[in-house]
């Protein structure tokens, strides 16, 4: 790490769901001399071996209350419905001055809860990293899942620009990019960009099962294409309900506007009408080509 | 190529519409001895002039009726919406016997097309490799496309099934994996595992360009997910307004479907039906799953 990524480090980091986002930040923040000792907090027995095994938690606990008593950054990596429980829970027991951030795809609905149930004595800095894998638990954890990667932060009345701009320096360390950003712009921004396209594939692998009546019929008669469009219809349903529940009232508008594009597509189809037809196709490859071509460019996308 | 794979060789093959498909069947099947010389159409002298540069074609005409004249086999690799036309361009000059076959993703207008086009003194399969990129054009071609992806054959009245079996040769020649199906199965299928997915990216991107407002935004707030979900959507317009209405009925059929489960999930979130969302998000995953570990079990898919 370059010395434009120093940061005053933190003694001790409480990682609370020490999953594969949870148990990466760790292993990169350590890694990159951010944090000095990392305790994890995982329900499950087996999770909590793994994290130590991999070396992203130096000792775990399943009790959130515990590990965030001598905690100076605690990094909540619990799914989106889960986390205002946590904060509940962690509440009475945080260090003043402690530093709390999230990883939670949808913001407004987190910053809200730490504001109304965190201490005044804490900070947090709401977070949004934008990597993840369809895999999941410590085992798939890399210190270089983040490299590169746009990480939003979120600024709350916890905290003024002093706690954003070491919130910043942490992200810089673990090689991502910070982007500062309003909660309610990032919610409908990402309900578009990321949420809209998870709920889309798994209604199409939905649809393709009921119409081909069985996984070995698709497998025979699927190519790339479908392969691709599916692909993230293969993460968590508890981890992506939560989410889509978080971010609802924004997603429906999303969705509610793909249906109807698909519908308009269908009509032209059944009008024949192919002019209607490739205009619409036309926007969304001019869309589609603008994208790759711009994904170069754009560092950290 | 194992001697198993040997197939009574052709003299010359016409290959209509040499671009991606058309120059990669001329390439592999020279590769594999299947075919002697190779003479290549396209309208472009552009196209024309990279197939004889890459070595697909031996010669070139823009002139299909030119082409097959000497051809013992004609390959048909043009636009779906453009075969009924290459077809009755070429019916006065195909000589007796020769063996006629096409590249198109929808089999039943093609198939019935040939019958009544072709004369009776030709043979003529249908065929669909599973296989192809988003990129175009003879310059992208690859004699290795077709190895170890689904080949569809199509049985016509344009021939037995010595004709059959001879089709089924070449297609083993190149490495692919015959599947003989009927018209109208191939397309009900293809319409939910290849047309639909298309039809849903580009649906997809055109609602989060028109939510998001700019190609440069989308870049900046999205990932390998939306990225993976919308790749096919940079396909040719052109091309998949052809396929899309040429499987109209069928398209329209599963696209309908999908609609109606992407509005199930809407509604259900709009309802914070969180048992009614995983539900359906648990058929998703299971589907993508199996079709995860089938991928690896079915040869050639």
């Amino acid at each position: 790490m370059g010395d434009d990524r120093q940061v005053s480090g933190f003694s001790t980091c409480a990682v609370i769901g020490i999953g594969l986002i949870g148990a990466s930040f760790a292993l990169a923040a350590k890694k990159a001399g951010v944090v000095q000792r990392v305790v994890g907090v995982a329900r499950r027995e087996s999770t909590r071996a793994l994290a130590e095994q991999v070396g992203a938690a130096d000792e775990t606990t399943p009790d959130p209350a515990l590990a965030v008593q001598d905690a100076d950054l605690v990094y909540l990596a619990v799914p989106v419905g889960a986390m205002a429980d946590v904060m509940k829970a962690i509440a009475d027991c945080l260090v003043p001055g402690a530093l709390v951030t999230d990883a939670g795809s949808v913001k407004q609905g987190i910053c809200r809860a730490a504001e109304e149930l965190l201490p005044p004595h804490v900070h947090f800095v709401g977070g949004h990293p934008m990597a993840g894998s369809h895999q999941s638990g410590p085992a798939a954890a890399r210190p270089d899942l983040f490299e590169g990667h746009v990480y939003f932060l979120v600024p709350t009345h916890l905290g003024g620009n002093h706690v954003l701009q070491r919130m910043c320096a942490v992200v810089q360390a673990i090689g991502s990019v910070p982007h500062i950003v309003n909660a309610a712009v990032h919610d409908r921004l990402l309900a578009a960009t990321s949420h809209l396209p998870h709920l889309a594939a798994s209604a199409l692998m939905v649809a393709v099962c009921r119409l081909t009546g069985s996984p070995e019929q698709i497998a025979r008669y699927s190519g790339a294409g479908l392969r691709d469009t599916t692909r993230i219809a293969q993460s968590s349903p508890q981890l992506w309900s939560d989410i889509f529940l978080s971010n609802g009232s924004e997603i429906a508008r999303a969705a509610r506007l793909a249906c109807q594009i698909l519908d308009e597509l269908t009509a032209a189809i059944e009008a024949r009408d192919a002019e209607r037809l490739q205009t619409l196709l036309q926007e969304a490859h001019a869309a589609r080509t603008a994208l790759e071509g711009l994904r170069r460019e754009v560092p950290g996308s």
